[in-house]
């Protein structure tokens, strides 16, 4: 049999290394337009960074040691042009020579990848405006900004890239805004989240702009005008444009491969192209994702790994084992910050017809009495009907991507709330608390589906009507330092003596600091004869973090401004 | 109602605090003979070893605030010395005043909890042996290594409590030797496992002294001496007593509850006792051990805190929720170190008659390109039929909860090594590797149930035959630097280039550093015509921790004996 392969990042490589496994005396090419393969994508903003200061680091494989382990033929710097799928070849492109040349195959798996957004704005493409995608991408940057004595940056888009970039140019000494079209960042996250995240890279002195549009940039001398829809002008020395990317499914189209919904190159649960013979993994495939059933397109290293394992099980050995889907787990460290998601979240649930109910808990990372615990934020969303988890998203400092990924493994399996509160994690002072915080995400949310806890969310205070009672159940002092307009103090601990003073027949909602509190208050006026009574989900410390941040929204904050 | 609750830690406090919140109206008292509810017992240890320096920290809950809160009636210091199932009423003793007095109750929940073994050894109760439990305990080992200038402290028991008193005394600046009558550390793992974590302790210079047992004490004006059975003597300090608990079945059994196989209060899966008016959670009661379906009692925080929970809703609510038991998730941090298990260990498996396939894996705990990134050492077991995965262990530095929590997700919910494979984990380079060390004992584990991978274990070597190949497909210099005797070097890039140098009917036993250069080379090896091929599962890491330790067993090593 002869393999060929296009592309030897993460899919591609993967794929090559075990249809070796699986296939000792199969002819094996990979082709690979740029010049290295199986590079570490994800840590590229870490050696721009210093982070990572070996840059042979970045290279997971090299060709030559590919080769010599896998028995491979790979062929750098060469780029697949062409595929005829009724003659079963490829052309191929020597970048070096200019050398044309065409393969044969018997199957050809294709992990194109996808490739960076360059809208089309005035002046794109001037010097000193990036894209991070690749190695070459990374020295470009790195030699720009040591060689330019650059101390000012602009980063286009604040999804994982742009924050991670953040964290590094900052870490360089740069002076760094960050500019974003939506009212957040990190588009893959509800808002509440993100809100935490956005408070926590403004405490770092980084300058983020939200609700704002890039119109074009001007090169003047080594200065880049970086021009903003209010009619701002931001001056910087470096621009980071990192915006999105989209599948490179050009190849896969003129081939005449069918492409999705998702404008993706199709595949079947088996990873097979509309070409039996073509099979494809990574960036450039669009699958249905198992929360929504929607069509969607994962950029994301771990499933295109996973990919290429289950790809060349089927290319060697027929088509007997079914890929289920992306669930889109993803994770950002954040300067001190750790944030990620996992399943889908409430808006994305909201916009595809997806019923759901919402409940956030803060817990601590560990035991409280134990050093070093920090306060962790989860928010998740299941079915009303059986408590099926949706998504978990979670923003903290420690113990953030333990909870997701055990979020992910529920999620993945289509498990229940139900099915967190018995999940028996391992606990000792040290890692968690008797109960961990993924425990008390299904108490609140079984509570919740049992009518045992009833919720409002931190945007229906606004909606509050004249006559509801708002009642912060926290203690006196903690109400001083701080609470909702319009409510008034009852101590949980008071309660019981206080009832008398709550009106039977008003609408009462109640707020504490993380929402435990005001669960217990809720217990003892539901079971004293008051009807009408809801807990802030998240409590005061979500409608803090939300409102900072909404209120942030108006607020002009760019130091460096050209003009205005 | 009226709910009486024998016991106010873990378990019983849960049960209170729950069935208020369930019903606002009902008389509750919580019963405790020791002097506080709801302690921090897992922090004790801590404590004492100064990493919590306020006391105050170890009480989760006080009598006084417990009662504000939750309207419970609170009553420590008093202890119910009899049950009267017919009549309901339990017999209390206060304590402080010896007054006698009976309560009659509609539901009686017992939370007795355990107790230190102690045993019957020749002056076992010379001052200066302590055991560990309570608040109690802990002020009297914390007052006598500060007044007595403690500096040589011998822990009996090198269970999870014994190990962490180690670390702890060690790092107040004692000397410790720690005793264990078995031929490893921590029982509930297995020996693999657990040769690692003791290459950890004597790195710290603690003496381990393995299958050995303690014959008596003798007290000598401060110092104590404690006698060994191979007739050595140690001249202690302190000694601390941490052989293991039982269950504080004492009032159950005098009230005619029933007993179960394990000697720990029967429960139904409701946790309700024999008599039906009467519940029973914690450390006292005993359940089917979901892996094993044999009788068993776990000494957790974890499952009694949600035990606490499940029994409020039935004694309320009526038997509608039922506990599935525990897998015996465990966690202890040793010094650096950190090692846990979840699930059956293999030796336990095999105690019960039950088949199964042990896998280990060596991993790094995020990328290794990104700076930090240690190796944990995972084993898994799981069943050759279906790959039910029945236990994992894992031993390392950083991020063994993380995947602890996973697999106990895995098992408790009776998945297989095939979903381990699909685990879609959050993956960015600060926090795991494109596939996660979970995702890698799925790999290995389906290669092995497909027999793409056939694999020997660390103790099968000695029992190599003459003729038998033992090959090392590391590289030259890692193989000079140490390898298992009898081996030869054919590095694995080599490897397909020297097939000729390999008889092909012999028996061809691979091994590599940690397993997957092995694999491929058993891969390159079957596809050639070599059938009988294995590879050393865990590698050459395992089979040195293992050997070093068996070897450690006839090592005397204490360094203050007094005579021999």
């Amino acid at each position: 049999m002869k393999y060929i392969i296009v592309g030897a990042v993460a899919g591609g490589a993967s794929t090559a290394a075990r249809l070796r496994r699986l296939d000792e005396h199969a002819e094996i090419i990979i082709f690979e337009k740029g010049e290295y393969i199986s590079f570490a994508n994800c840590g590229l903003p870490y050696y721009i960074g210093e982070v990572i200061k070996d840059r042979n680091k970045l290279f997971v494989q090299t060709a030559a040691a590919f080769n010599q382990r896998f028995n491979i033929d790979v062929r750098v710097q060469t780029e697949v042009t062409a595929i005829n799928p009724s003659a079963k070849t490829i052309t191929a492109i020597k970048q070096a020579t200019g050398e044309v040349y065409e393969e044969t195959y018997d199957k050809l798996i294709l992990s194109p990848g996808a490739e960076p957004v360059r809208p089309p704005l005035p002046g794109i493409n001037s010097e000193g405006i990036f894209t991070l995608r690749n190695v070459r991408d990374t020295d470009y940057i790195k030699s720009y900004v040591q060689q330019k004595h650059v101390t000012k940056a602009v980063i286009i888009g604040a999804g994982f890239i742009g924050l991670e970039m953040a964290e590094n140019f900052h870490d360089l000494g740069l002076d760094v805004t960050v500019i974003e079209m939506i009212d957040q960042v990190m588009a893959p996250v509800d808002y509440p989240v993100a809100s935490f995240v956005q408070q926590h890279i403004r405490s770092k002195k980084v300058h983020l702009r939200l609700n704002t549009a890039v119109t074009g940039f001007t090169k003047t001398g080594d200065k880049i005008e970086v021009a903003l829809n209010n009619g701002e002008v931001l001056l910087a020395d470096v621009v980071l444009l990192s915006i999105g990317v989209r599948p490179d499914t050009r190849l896969a189209a003129m081939a005449g491969l069918k492409l999705g919904q998702a404008k993706g190159i199709w595949v079947n649960e088996f990873l097979q192209t509309s070409d039996p013979d073509i099979y494809a993994v990574g960036d450039a495939i669009e699958f249905e994702n198992p929360v929504t059933h929607q069509s969607m397109i994962t950029y994301l290293a771990g499933p295109a790994n996973k990919q290429g394992r289950i790809c060349a099980d089927n290319v060697v050995l027929g088509n007997t084992r079914s890929y289920k889907g992306s669930i889109n787990t993803a994770i950002v460290k954040v300067f001190d910050m750790t944030v990620g998601t996992t399943g889908t979240a409430s808006k994305h649930l909201t916009a595809a017809g997806i019923e759901h109910i919402v409940s956030t808990t803060h817990n601590g990372s560990h035991a409280g009495y134990y050093p070093g615990a920090k306060q962790m934020t989860i928010q998740i969303a299941f079915t009303p009907k059986d408590g099926r988890l949706l998504s978990a998203q979670i923003a903290g400092y420690d113990g953030v991507d333990k909870r997701l990924d055990v979020f992910a493994s529920y999620i993945k399996q289509g498990k229940s709330v139900y099915d967190l509160i018995e999940f028996e994690h391992a606990y000792a002072p040290p890692y968690s608390s008797a109960k961990d915080p993924v425990n008390m995400a299904g108490f609140v949310a079984e509570n919740i589906l049992l009518d045992r806890l009833r919720v409002f969310y931190w945007n229906e205070i606004e909606q509050l009507k004249p006559g509801d009672l708002l009642i912060d159940v926290r203690r006196l002092d903690e109400y001083e330092a701080g609470n909702i307009p319009g409510a008034i103090n009852i101590p949980v601990d008071d309660l019981r003596n206080r009832l008398h003073e709550i009106p039977k027949e008003k609408r009462i909602y109640i707020y504490c600091e993380a929402g435990l509190r005001g669960y217990l208050a809720q217990r003892i006026l539901r079971q004293n004869g008051f009807n009408k009574v809801a807990n802030l989900s998240g409590g005061y410390i979500l409608w803090k973090a939300c409102t900072t941040e909404a209120n942030k929204l108006i607020t002009v904050t760019g130091d460096f401004l050209v003009h205005q």
